[in-house]
């Protein structure tokens, strides 16, 4: 039988979603209990990885169980409480946490108040240099749509589709700072971060976006914008 | 020259407000990085004590400066990024972080969702049985004027006044729970904690309202709730 589990986490202390030698991660840690619980070794298979530092609302994950049951309960009971499961549902025998992704939410939170409050240094980059937000609002629009989104990407390996489409990127004023919110039907490995990072040396005026349909026609990584750092990054939803 | 300083701190890795032998707090800490400033040894003042585990947005602190010079950006440089100073201001000579407060703001959150967010498990009491929540809206009332709250402090020093006025408590409901907001001329020690936890056995159904008045007027801290635990409280304001 197939499940889909709902996950959140908090991804400070772990190297990421992907099982790595040597450095606790999420998948890892899930797939243990997991495994404690039913007795047999349990693989997991998640809607794509995250990045050592990079939170989840709405991580979701599959795995089939031959035999045995599971209960969320049994589940939160032995994980850590910064790995939370909020669903536990049969999926069809069809489903897959990845493939049958339709789209993906993320959210990226900026502080820019001159001191960062203590409560917010694990979940929102503290932007330190003055931000012009007008500039950064102004660009948004170059992001959306479907695009070759190499030039805002890391390691692309050679086999996968650079083109991506952007439906939504929205600029969110919060009361210390900002978030930006991304949602497309799929992102390249750092493309947030990379996208993050561009906008906000575009708001300290060391880009212009006047620049920015030369950087995706340029193709290449180098000429964008820094990669906004880890911690500021939710994956928020993936619809299916 | 007499200085005052508002202070936010994540009191989760720490043993409290005030120094301990053997463990690290938040008075000891920055005491440490003003005298590694200064390079004389410098002692500050707090509004009050918080217990191990317990936070605050709105600390506040005195210190008295011989000579030398200051400034929030070298203070903030040298803390750990769970402790935050917000505003470092000249003081007159006769102000004392504890004897000059006129009012304090405490909060306390609970979560009563099934699965608590793993962004809330450091800053919000996970409340996992049924409530009723009419019941601890209507025991509200009890608490409010000036009492004596014996029965509501831990291990109470005979020296100290055990009448208090509470202004305000109030329930606020939020989208995972509510919080409880406590605004007074003085806490007794644990007061927050005790109330909190007797209005959760109020809510459990283990305790009536009605025998609320009977309790206050045992003086005795046997017939009232249990604690509750220190993660969900913040020290939010002191007024002068």
């Amino acid at each position: 039988m197939k499940f889909k589990i709902t996950i959140a986490y908090d991804g400070t202390d772990y190297a990421g979603w992907q099982i790595q030698p040597n450095a606790p991660t999420i998948q890892e840690t899930i797939e243990k209990v997991l495994t404690q619980i039913i007795q047999k070794p349990i693989s997991i298979t998640g809607s794509g990885r995250t990045d050592a530092g990079v939170h989840a609302n709405g991580q979701v994950a599959h795995f089939i169980l031959e035999e045995g049951s599971i209960s969320l309960k049994s589940l939160n009971g032995l994980l850590p409480r910064d790995i939370r499961i909020f669903s536990l549902e049969e999926a069809s025998p069809t489903f897959h946490a990845r493939f049958s992704a339709k789209e993906k939410t993320y959210l990226y939170h900026v502080t820019t108040d001159k001191v960062q409050s203590p409560f917010q240094r694990r979940y929102a980059h503290h932007n330190t240099f003055p931000l012009d937000l007008e500039k950064i609002f102004e660009a948004l629009p170059h992001f959306i749509g479907t695009k070759n989104f190499t030039s805002f990407a890391n390691e692309l390996s050679p086999s996968r589709n650079p083109q991506k489409t952007l439906h939504e990127l929205a600029f969110i004023k919060t009361e210390t700072g900002f978030t930006l919110k991304f949602r497309g039907d799929g992102f390249l490995y750092k493309m947030v971060r990379n996208i993050t990072g561009t906008l906000l040396d575009i708001g300290r005026g060391k880009l212009d976006a006047a620049s920015l349909p030369s950087i995706f026609e340029s193709k290449s990584r180098s000429f964008a914008g820094k990669t906004a750092p880890p911690h500021g990054l939710f994956l928020h939803e993936v619809l299916y």
